[in-house]
């Protein structure tokens, strides 16, 4: 590896819902177009979609159908170029290994989540790291109300949160995705 | 004015279509949530949603009363609080008005486009003037295909297009709204 080679991948299952029980989520359009379309403007090689069952995937390939050959990808070629980076996928194992195979290189994981653990890095850390290009990255988001604990642990790094001025912290996950993508591979307009 | 103060407000007339038509858009549930969540996680006093029918804002009214008094006030008070900062408005002239009459000053208008013109500033520039807080500035995101071009034009400032290790840009506003207010409120984490 010589480039930066980041991954994202939206994980739905195993995630908490609201009472703390492990469920599986079900693919949202708008997590599929906006950030696919971030993933895209940022550089990112690939963005997995990650889900267990095969009904939910089907639906979603045949989404991805209308504007990658069918009247969607004449009346918006831009969407069917961001599209082209999806990869829907069954287990963050899978991804894994998916990555390995196009990298020759096991990937770090990085995660993101409200709190700190020890192995919390801050943004310019990481930046500096990806763009060293050593390493393939994978950036993992959770839906629902986040990721099973034991998956964040395992992660190589952790995201520190995402603040602004206030304490309020409830972001959708397509607008972190876009924000940290923002810190982690844009221009240095500071 | 002692301390910064952002308004964000969301275009639904004039605006293009694809074929440079000027259309009213239609408002969508998640550029009400998604965009609502931002601005409160980047203390933006108000997120204006600006659209000309009585009609669009009726039923965006009816939506929002369930995150605000219904069941979701219940299930969700996060999305409550930020739905609390949401006003829907009639015309970009009605908004100015409201800024005015809240903070005692005319706004400065900042827009954003994908081209540069002789009023186009960076993102450092524009943080510290926002920080100074000496002036409201309402932050003006047009949907479909962009704002008038005219109203583009008129604005005290036009912020430089988003870029990332490539040339392509297409996110969608929920995105832009969310780096573009990370990139002007959020930490300094670099």
């Amino acid at each position: 590896m010589t480039k930066p080679m980041v991954f994202v991948g939206l994980l739905h299952y195993p995630v908490y819902n609201k009472h703390m029980e492990i469920v599986t989520t079900s693919i949202t359009n708008l997590d599929v177009h906006d950030i696919s379309r971030s993933s895209r403007t940022y550089g990112v090689e690939n963005y997995y979609i990650i889900h267990p069952l095969e009904s939910q995937q089907k639906l979603i390939r045949e989404v991805m159908g209308y504007w990658k050959e069918g009247y969607g990808a004449v009346y918006n070629p831009d969407r069917k170029e961001a599209i082209s980076r999806i990869k829907l996928i069954e287990s963050l194992e899978k991804t894994i290994e998916d990555i390995t195979k196009i990298t020759g290189k096991t990937p770090k994981i990085i995660t993101t989540d409200a709190r700190t653990y020890p192995n919390t890095v801050g943004y310019k850390y990481l930046k500096e790291k990806i763009s060293a290009g050593e390493e393939p990255y994978l950036l993992l988001f959770g839906t629902g109300w986040g990721m099973r604990q034991d998956l964040m642990e395992s992660a190589d790094h952790i995201l520190e949160p995402i603040y602004g001025p206030s304490d309020y912290n409830h972001l959708s996950v397509r607008s972190a995705v876009a924000i940290i993508l923002d810190r982690l591979l844009g221009e240095s307009w500071y």
